[in-house]
């Protein structure tokens, strides 16, 4: 399994934002649409490897946490409306205290993005300019953890500073979206070296 | 210059789609406005040696062509709606018989797919699971050929077949806007490679 956590610091935590102003009234909850399709969507399927956890911290209730599991999310389609859509039922779903499944393989629940990173910490791979361009992953199950246009905060990074590994994708700041595509590319190469490695030797 | 050419085969050829509903009434216009903004945008800035031709090939009036040049395009956001808008100004846009500028950097014509196809024909390096994982670009000026859902058809795909460069960015089918992110990062970390050994050999 491998995890993208995304936190969207000002993404509206109630559904009432606007579907034709996602970057005004969402607080840039496009830049998490976009992250989940970048995440999950192949030409002609879905990685059933792959959960995508967003972290939503803008007005009016914040923390909200919305998990999405590849190997069961239904109704995930490549346009930035109908994921909006589904981020929206997700909200309407929330309830104190625990995590509700709004529709299919999506999960709702009041987890802060702090709570997040102490969860998967041992597993963290920092996507840094400064990293190794990585030939092998070095934790089994990955996750990679992405701001949006307004990073982190300071206890954040501190935390975040205390992690090990590191991996480049590129010699430019590129989108978060599109580093995910960077990094999934990154593993599905280094997986397909190991099966042919695995071939040969055989 | 990097070029990439998009088909969108079914792409509305009038600027009355409703912005609501991209993927239905634009014709998957959605596919290209990822493919423009996966071309052009860096987190802080526009890639200004990127080109952009996304030909539209759908009901009332086709062919359209509609081309974005990184170096002077203005008013170009992340988010796909705010791109769509931009795409319809340039429809509305459209004179018979000249190529017009809509908003600065964004012109439409009436070129077809095929036309594009000839005029680039020298430079094309065509994405291909069969192709090399290129260490370096075979041309001095690629330009990338991509297809939407639908693919091409068979005087398009004979006209492909005699190209000579082939790359693989991946093991998997992707789409589109996806394959272009890794189009873009082999070239910048090839270009980064070479910079790299220049300033070793000094």
């Amino acid at each position: 399994m491998i995890t993208f956590i995304v936190k969207g610091n000002r993404a509206r935590t109630a559904p009432d934002f606007l579907l034709k102003d996602l970057p005004g009234s969402g607080g840039r909850i496009d830049i998490l649409c976009r992250c989940l399709t970048s995440s999950l969507l192949l030409s002609h399927g879905i990685r059933k490897d792959v959960q995508v956890i967003l972290c939503l911290g803008g007005e009016p209730d914040p923390p909200k946490c919305i998990r999405v599991m590849g190997d069961n999310v239904k109704h995930l389609s490549p346009d930035e409306r109908s994921t909006a859509i589904l981020l929206m039922k997700a909200l309407e779903s929330y309830r104190k205290g625990e995590e509700v499944e709004s529709t299919p393989g999506i999960y709702i629940s009041g987890h802060s993005f702090k709570e997040i990173l102490e969860q998967y910490r041992e597993r963290i791979v920092l996507l840094d300019e400064g990293g190794d361009e990585l030939g092998s992953m070095p934790v089994e199950e990955p996750c990679f953890v992405l701001g949006d246009h307004l990073g982190f905060d300071e206890a954040e990074e501190k935390l975040l500073s205390t992690v090990k590994h590191r991996m480049r994708v590129s010699p430019l700041v590129l989108h978060g979206s599109h580093c995910i595509v960077l990094v999934l590319n990154r593993m599905d190469m280094i997986k397909e070296r190991g099966n042919t490695e695995r071939k040969t030797n055989r």
